[in-house]
């Protein structure tokens, strides 16, 4: 049995790319109908009522391309809106941190989990209550770095001054000594270098991109969904709104170009 | 005759407070409506379409207020979209480029006027082409800061960082040896201290916001639309999305508290 209908990813914008990336890699004869809503982009401060709202339209219009799956490559979206999509949606859906925080757990030694993400998903605790409702004996340091995401938009990835800013924020997880810590924004592989250098070699690095992506193959796979064709996948992107910039945005997160297999996307 | 009809301002988010502060400031008596669309915020980095369509609709949700003329006091929306709506919308509808672009001509002596404001803004040329249009003989000097707005809405408006992003954004204004400089985005008069720093004195600061005010001011005086009472304004601030971070962004840019006057806008 296999299933040849493509997996659906969405984000807030562009930086779900980096998981899109992840799931490329991991599964390279499967269809991909990406969506980044771009045009309302970025979730990260916003209420759980309004992140609901637009991950439920985002949701729509990949079921609308027949899709099999829905990744939700956001981790706002994830965290506000995950639990309500996989109890309303018909068809399979993965959020980004469920995975994130089953590799933690495995990983950490001393017990002491890191986690930085966006104002919005710090805030919500979806991180932190998850593995204390897993295993109560770890204890959870969380840091919101909201101006992670301007400055690796703007393609300022290691400027002096981002550097500052990520002394700032790490400074504390150092303070706390953990062992592990969870990139909990899309955007931030993108200066895993920064972060690794100021949080010290010793601490593992989580990227829910990669482990979401293993997450997605091993359910495919035991359920025979997996597309059995011997060519590589296509590959759709939709946005919500469209600028060159973006464009741009969008190939640094990807490494590659997308231009023609880009289209603007009504929700 | 007099209009004791609201005046209504809209802005991309919460940062047109510093504008509708400054109009209440110039008319007090005047009923205000202020619209934050933060569901949507950022529109700094969107396209001309996604701009305009949300400016319309913000512009309608006004109308339906019962509004006598509308501010934008939006910069983004200003430069993309600000003739589409002054053509048609049936009531009178002021931006804030063209106020602060006549006051650059009137200061400037040595004829070098320098604007900053996001990507969005600065690459329409708004603020550019209409100075070059009304006088050729003068040079403009544009620079996009786009990092300006995540620090101040993170309330780091005097971080050493920030510092850092200012005096490279900056150099290139000092270099040109401009002798006023246009605050083109709605955010920047909360580091107008730090930005005259890093041009120094003798450059004179426009705020767009106070010569909005003003020119608004003129406007219903000459037309007899004041409102005559002797009483201070009503105050009514919607926003379509409501966080308590919003509230304290919004507390900060106005300088006092809103809890009680705040509704939720469905768009």
């Amino acid at each position: 049995m296999s299933d040849s209908r493509p997996i659906g990813i969405f984000d807030s914008g562009l930086g779900g790319l980096t998981v899109a990336k992840q799931v490329m890699q991991v599964l390279p004869n499967e269809d991909l109908i990406y969506l980044g809503d771009n045009a309302r982009v970025p979730y990260g401060g916003r209420s759980k009522e309004i992140v609901t709202k637009f991950s439920f339209e985002n949701a729509e219009f990949l079921i609308k391309q027949n899709v099999k799956c829905i990744v939700i490559a956001c981790n706002t979206s994830s965290a506000l809106a995950g639990d309500e999509l996989k109890n309303k949606l018909n068809l399979p859906v993965f959020d980004v941190i469920t995975p994130a925080i089953d590799e933690s757990i495995k990983e950490t030694v001393n017990k002491k989990v890191g986690i930085i993400g966006t104002r919005g998903t710090v805030s919500s605790g979806a991180y932190g209550s998850s593995i204390k409702y897993q295993l109560s004996n770890i204890n959870v340091f969380s840091k919101a770095c909201p101006l992670f995401v301007p400055f690796i938009e703007e393609g300022e990835s290691s400027s002096p001054a981002l550097k500052m800013v990520a002394k700032n924020y790490i400074k504390e997880l150092k303070d706390a000594e953990i062992d592990t810590l969870i990139l909990g924004c899309t955007h931030y592989p993108m200066i895993r270098h920064l972060i690794e250098e100021e949080v010290g070699n010793n601490v593992q690095i989580i990227d829910p991109g990669i482990t979401v992506a293993k997450t997605l193959q091993e359910y495919l796979e035991k359920n025979n969904l997996l597309n059995l064709s011997n060519t590589s996948g296509s590959r759709k992107y939709f946005v919500t709104d469209y600028t060159e910039r973006f464009i741009k945005v969008a190939e640094m997160f990807l490494g590659h170009k997308i231009e023609h297999n880009l289209e603007k996307a009504l929700l």
